[in-house]
């Protein structure tokens, strides 16, 4: 599933359009590039509304908001609807901080495939008084379940919790996907990376029918068999992406499957 | 004629302005300083002409265009035409995303000493009905040479297009140079990069005398020989950038001159 | 003393805010992670308020500077000083580029635990006429030594000033930090990464009860430390970064007091 998903989008390079913050805008581009898709960070208002809607899928991200950004994200993710692109909505540091929280609020009800955060960020999406402090999740993934099933059941959307174990949900199944590596969380922005891949693993699947939900497995699988390879090999965090960019430049995707359970 | 013109760079550290796009910036203030370049990345309207006016060159680079950006860009480019510091336009975009081409087109007017980019960023600029898609290529080098031509004779510029073999003219002119590897398709703004180190050369050619088309071959030259051989030893896309940094700050240039054919 | 600050932020992981600039943030927040701390870059007004005011500590940064990022930075500097938040102003390019060093001397009345610049930009800082270039230093840490004592003094502040030897005061005490590699200099945004290590150390010592600088010499010393064990194993600037990740991440910071003369 993941191999032949994978496949799709070295085969077509999907052009993923990602309005994201300042922090995660070259790491980004760099796993889209090494997974086989073609970034185009775009955050311009004007801009953004022309290729929401000639993309293969657009990511938005939360993350170092301005009033300025906020434009760009509305406007793209009002062209993905208007046209059908499917887009991805990672609602970073949502919760203690409030201009992204209202902007998040917002975007959630333009139709979002998937939304992707840790568990605080969801609990509070969904409005529950998450944890969360900064961009540092403080619930764990268990604590969100309820939440996450709440949100996609409401808004028709895949919720995928990050964690030790990832949970994606589409309200009615569940899927948890292991791997990766706990260096990842000593690298800023691994998260919002994720997020990237899952919008390449989008665009692939407009071309072969399979669900958001199956999509979303398939990149968090390939990113949890990455990661946990380039973690074991790194000496550290600073090692740990170079050697994680090599690894999905290389992986073909089939040892991702076995990470998956449920279903 | 390279290593001679790198010398320059060493000795001198000039000061490389760039206004430039989010996903570059680090990476090209990365690459000017492993070249020997002093590289100051501002953008405010205010700063940028201050800066402009007494730089050794300026780099401007239309990726992750705004409104505010567009205004630096102006503002840095105005001043550099007042008080003749040479600048690069990289049209990083220009085609499908209606902001930035305006933009360029603007700044076209305002004398850069070189236009840098891909086959279907050039076409676009010339007018021509590119193919491009987001910020990548859809045409080949030889396709936007007329246009490329047409561009250097109407502006007075040389246009340099990015390629597996890099077709660089003043209109009169054409050089061709190879190099570089597979690899800097898959990390983001290897182009953006070129862009900047052709800023270096610019500025160190007001102190020999060299034309604008002499220091952008060389700077196309030693970022193809570097880039090959920081690619054959890299293991994949993540591992390219830290062995390309370290082959661009050892580097005498004296292996690039044979990348170069024509004159 | 050094060893034992670096515990305190292990096992606190203090929340260090910054605004800093585009070219600075990944690196910043990328050491914050290795040394055991959680970053948060916030710049708009309203959200860089309302976090500056729960972190442990804050940074401010004014490279690329624009209107907008100083408005965040003035909410954040005003809500840190409000509520005790200590906080450290890195004045990158202050002297030849005219906004930043107006909004730097703003910054300087909110209350500044820590001011860390190189020699060019501490002497604009105290009024008097730097040699900076950009963003580089043409003066040496002695030629503004007195600059320094003067600036301590006046506001009240730890001025630290980066060089081959960085010279950290109170005003009254004067410490010097040995440490670092040539190598730093060939690599984008060391100096505004040792400012974010330093606000790591300030968040740490709200705890510990010892005064801004032990912090910022602290600070300093594992940076120094790091720094050139990490230099002396990197085979150029590319590689230095992810082994200068890697060190911080894995030092105790035992070694580090040996750098430290004075007191």
């Amino acid at each position: 599933m993941t191999a032949a998903l994978l496949g799709v989008v070295r085969e077509r390079t999907p052009l993923v359009h990602c309005v994201t913050n300042l922090v995660a805008t070259t790491l980004s581009a760099n796993v889209l590039l090494a997974v086989g898709a073609s970034p185009a960070m775009v955050e311009d208002r004007e801009e953004a509304a022309e290729l929401a809607a000639v993309a293969g899928a657009l990511v938005v991200n939360t993350g170092t908001m301005t009033p300025e950004r906020a434009d760009g994200m509305r406007a793209a993710a009002n062209a993905a609807l208007d046209v059908g692109t499917p887009w991805l909505l990672d609602p970073v540091g949502v919760g203690p901080l409030a201009l992204r929280t209202r902007v998040a609020g917002e975007l959630l009800r333009l139709g979002p495939a998937v939304v992707r955060g840790n568990a605080s960020e969801i609990l509070a999406l969904a409005g529950h008084d998450g944890g969360g402090r900064g961009v540092d999740a403080t619930d764990s993934v268990d604590d969100a379940a309820a939440a996450a099933d709440e949100l996609a059941r409401r808004y028709g959307t895949v919720v995928a919790v990050s964690g030790v174990v990832d949970r994606l949900t589409d309200g009615a199944t569940v899927r948890h996907v292991r791997g990766g590596h706990a260096v990842m969380g000593r690298m800023t922005a691994t998260g919002c990376a994720l997020g990237a891949v899952t919008g390449a693993f989008l665009a692939a699947a407009r071309g072969t029918g399979d669900d958001s939900l199956t999509a979303a497995v398939a990149a968090h699988a390939v990113v949890g068999a990455t990661g946990a390879a380039a973690g074991a090999s790194a000496a550290g965090p600073g090692t740990f992406v170079p050697a994680w960019l090599d690894a999905l430049a290389a992986t073909d995707g089939r040892n991702a499957d076995a990470l998956v359970d449920g279903g």
